[in-house]
This record gives structure tokens, C-alpha cells and sequence, in this order.
């Protein structure tokens, strides 16, 4: 849920009339997206998601999401688009912080998906995947392996002394500590690289009659280990809300992206490493949040140790058939 | 900005089913709305605003609620219209609580309103006390003089021991405490009265190409002074964001208000007190938000300072002519 600031009546009319698209008929904040601010607008011409990029995201790599959502939309993926300006340009400025307008999807996030929402997750991964191998744009992934002990460190720099990690869960700064040092030294090498979502959650997923209609929040999206991805979206889709793993919803997943895409047999080999590191880092910015949660935030924090229990899952994995693949 | 509740897709879906509504083609949370969860649903009949009726709002009022937008919007006020189940039913429920299913209205509110909008506002609200008057049902307003004190205790009530009214501002315990009893032996008796919106803040009036297009959240309304609803217009339309009152936009209102529906002379002569108790009643009741605020709260309460001021402003009147009123 995401409204951090307040848009004047002047600046929001400035910023509708940078477009070719009329006046407004309708304004409202939406509770969609994490990072920044999202918005209904309304217009003569239709409906748009006016997103202001808060802090978290950097300005200069506004230019990479956009280029990003408009190669994926050209490749048939349907995702939001950013609207040109009368002078051509995606981005601009609202209420001082760089904002875009972008297309309106319809469709429906699931909050508890079936195993066949699992499989067209899949499918639709595996084509973001092949959609965005001519990309030639690259960034950065500032939350795999390199950057989570940086993420720790930032965890506990803004909790309170009586509030680090160890106040969420005992014995959690050690058990972090050691799982950093094992995927630190058992992290994959030479997987198949690409534009990843690394964000793929049943919320950014839009489904319309039961089928995927659309992906939304390209905010994460970065150049990383393929691979790493679906096991963002195991991490995401196949645990049920009372921790346990759904191992046909995992079959389904993995089946839907090996539909487009086979796994390589490195790849399939690498899952059950790829999985802790993406439960590693879903409990370490959540973790972050947390203990950082601003006062008067609208934001209620996600409970970090959702992730750590799937993480204490993943560490019993012996082979990644016991994720659901098909050896 | 509002949505308190989770909704799982299988209630969703059942709840859309009640209505000959078509399927679900979208559903946003979104910030509208302070008592209720609020939601933007589309389907293949069009949009809808669905709103789940939270703790705050009692369950046994609701038909009241329904009951008087229906009359209000036979009338001719542009309000949400609750739409009916296939059973004829307006009200329903979703997930444990009190739903209903309203219809969309277009327009924009503003954050700050102009002399010529609250011209408008005015005749809106002479408008809308006019429609009310053959409205067969009443209701009690919880929050006028005779439920001040308790509001009061309340805050206090829920209050922290070292964040009683006197952390929020030294002295206010005292200045409340005196207000009370200033307002309980000066309260206008005999003044007309019949339904007011007892909300009018410019988030629930919209505009559409600057003129006023609707009305919107009428979970406060009740019976009462319909000069109050008036005073609380002033308190909620005319004040700069410095805390300086615009006599150019008090004179507007209270000019558009006498357009439509001429105030007598005891209204007139009632209103600088009615305004402190306007003013007395938003502050009392963001005092009970602002010290009760749950953990984890999704909503960052209003700053009750903001009537504090205001009330000390009325405090000065020594004629309704300093409201602008002319006499």
C-alpha cells in the first residue's frame, strides 16, 4: 500500500497538462506498489498509474524501468507503458520528486493463488525471460549475494538498541550471520544471466478470468542469474499462509516455466542455493523495514519472519527434487 | 487514506456474485475515506466503490446511512448511490464485516479550495440540508456537545500515561477542560435542525473542471443544528495551511450557503460559538487518533494542533461579522 506524498491541486495540473490526454475527471491514491506512490488518474482520454518515485528508487535509473517497460510491452509482454509528454519524454517532476505516467491494466492480484495461477506464473516468467534477452540496457542487482551483508549491517545501523534482529527472533543475528557465509561461499557462477523482475510476488501479477492478463512493477528489474528469479517467485507463490510448502504449486511453477524455458542442468542443480538466497534477501529488506519503520509511516511492515521460516525450510533441501522439479 | 482490511479472493468473488454486476475486471485499494476500508472494483457493468464498514462505524446505523444517500441522490445530490444485490439488499458482508457495493462518482477533490469553490461548498451545503428535511429517519450526533466529554476522557483513556493531551500541548488539558464547560452553558438551544454532513472537509467534496460535481462519505451525518454543519464548513474550508483565517473564503461560503438557504438571525447570531464547538470537536476527536494510534496502524492521524489553533482563533470573535458575515 503506497501513498507517501501529498500532490497539490496546482502541481497535479501542471503535470496532467504536460500531456495530450485532457482534463482530469477523477484523482485517487491506490494501495499498489511498495517503493513509491501510486494514482488513479482519470482523464478525458482514459485511465492512467501516476507513479511518483519516492526515495528508495534511484532517479538515475528511472530511465532504465522505463526503457525496460517499453522493450517488454514492444515484446508482447503486457506491462504497464509509460505515456510520452507532448515533448516525447516519459519522465518528469510532480510535487519535487520525478514522476510518469503510465498505461492502466486491467486485471486482479490474487491473494492466495492455485496451482494453475503457479503454472501461468511460471510460463509468464520464462517469457519476461526470453522478452528481455535483446535488452540491450543492463543494471545492477544491489540485493543478491553482493549486497546483503551491506543490507544487514543497514538492518541493525537504524534499529534501536534494544530492537536488532536478535529482538524479532533469538539467535537470528547468528543465524543470519552463518547463512550469509554459506551462500557467500556456495553462491552459483556462470548461470544464464538476463533481465530478471526480482520482484515477481502474486501482487504484481494481474489475472482477468482466471488467466494472466499482466505484470506490473518493474521497479526491482535488473540484469542477474536468471535462475534466481523463478526462485524468487518459489519463495513468493508456492508457501501457503500457514508456512508450509505446496509442493504441487511448486511442480506447477516450475513446470509453467520449463514450458518456455528448460532449465539448463546447472540451473536445476543451483535451485536449492538460489532459493535460500532469495528467502535471504526478501527477510533482510523486510528486515530493514522493520526495524527501520519511520514514525507516522502509512506503511505497515512486512513480518520479516515469514522468510526467515522459509529460508529453515530451504536449508533442509537435499536435492532440488525436493523442490518439485522433475530430475 | 483508508483500507483497514484484507479481502481474500474467494470471499471477493462471492460477494461480487450478489450483485448482477458482471465479473470482477479490477479491485484497488484505495485512500478514501477515513472510517472504512475503500476500494475500487471494475467490472463489465462499470466501476464501483466498495466500502467495508470498519469497527468505528456502527453496524445498527448503516441503514440509516444507505437509507438517506438513497434519498439524498432522489433529490437531486450528486452522492454514491448504494447499489442493490440481486435479493434487493444494499448492505452485505465481506470478510466478517458490514459491505456495501456504492456507485462511482467522477471528480476530484482539492487540497486547496479557492473563494469560488467555497462558494460552491456552501451551496452544496444548503443544498444538501434542504434535501434532508423530509428524510424520515434520524439519528443521534455522538460527536456534538453532549458527547464532547467523553471523547475527552477517551483520549486520555488510551493515552499512555506520559502522552496524555498535555505532550501533544502544554496546558491543553486545562484549555479543553475549560472549553467544555465554556461551550456546555452556551450552546445554542431552539436553532433549526435536520440532517448535516457534520464532514464537509474539502476531501469529501469533488469538482470536475473546477465546478462542484459531488458529495461523498456520509458516515457522519446525523440529525442536528444545521447551522453546526455550517460552523464545521468554516472550520474545515477557510484556514490557510499557515493557520491564518481567510475572511475572503468565510464570506464566500457563508454567501453561498445564504443563496440557497438564508440564515436566520439567531443562526447568525449562534455561529461564533457554533464554530468553536466545530472547532472543539475535530480537535477532541484527532486527540483520541493521535494518542490511541495502534501499533501497525496504516493511517497517520491528523494533527490535532491544527483545531487547536483554529479554536483559539474563534475564541477572539467578539461578533459574527468577524467571520464575515454581514449583518
Amino acid at each position: 500500500m503506497a501513498v507517501y506524498t501529498d500532490v497539490s491541486d496546482e502541481d497535479l495540473a501542471k503535470f496532467i497538462a504536460l500531456y495530450d490526454i485532457g482534463s482530469l475527471k477523477s484523482f485517487k491514491g491506490i494501495a499498489e506498489g511498495v517503493s513509491n506512490s501510486n494514482f488513479l488518474a482519470e482523464t478525458e482520454a482514459g485511465r492512467f498509474i501516476l507513479t511518483l518515485y519516492e526515495a528508495r528508487t534511484e532517479t538515475a535509473e528511472l530511465p532504465f524501468f522505463i526503457a525496460l517497460m517499453e522493450h517488454l510491452a514492444k515484446k508482447g509482454i503486457n506491462c504497464p507503458q509509460p505515456i510520452l509528454q507532448r515533448n516525447g519524454q516519459a519522465l518528469s517532476e510532480l510535487a519535487g520528486k520525478p514522476a510518469a505516467l503510465l498505461s492502466y491494466l486491467d486485471g486482479i492480484s490474487l491473494k492466495k493463488p492455485t496451482s494453475s495461477h503457479c503454472m501461468e506464473a511460471g510460463e509468464a516468467l520464462a517469457k519476461l525471460h526470453l522478452a528481455g534477452q535483446d535488452f540491450i540496457m543492463q543494471r545492477k542487482n544491489d540485493l543478491s549475494v553482493a549486497g546483503w551483508k551491506k543490507l544487514f549491517t543497514q538492518a541493525e545501523a537504524g534499529a534501536k538498541a534494544e530492537t536488532d534482529a536478535n529482538s524479532v527472533q533469538r539467535d537470528l543475528r547468528v543465524f543470519i550471520a552463518d547463512e550469509l557465509t554459506f551462500l557467500h561461499e556456495n553462491w552459483p557462477k556462470n548461470l544464464p544471466t538476463g533481465i530478471i523482475h526480482a520482484d515477481l510476488f502474486p501482487d504484481n501479477v494481474f489475472f482477468l478470468n482466471d488467466k494472466l492478463s499482466g505484470l506490473i512493477d518493474f521497479y526491482f528489474a535488473c540484469t542477474d542469474i536468471l535462475a534466481y528469479d523463478l526462485a524468487i517467485c518459489l519463495n513468493a507463490w508456492v508457501f501457503e499462509t500457514d508456512g508450509s510448502f505446496n509442493v504441487t504449486k511448486a511442480r506447477s511453477l516450475l513446470a509453467g516455466y520449463q514450458h518456455i524455458r528448460p532449465l539448463s542442468i546447472d540451473e536445476r542443480d543451483a535451485l536449492p542455493i538460489l532459493v535460500r538466497g532469495a528467502a535471504l534477501r526478501f527477510l533482510l529488506t523486510r528486515l530493514v523495514d522493520w526495524l527501520n519503520v519511520p514514525a507516522g509511516a502509512l506503511v505497515k511492515p512486512h513480518d520479516p519472519l515469514v522468510f526467515y521460516k522459509r529460508l529453515r525450510f530451504h536449508q533442509t533441501l537435499t536435492s532440488p527434487s525436493d523442490l518439485g522439479l522433475d530430475l
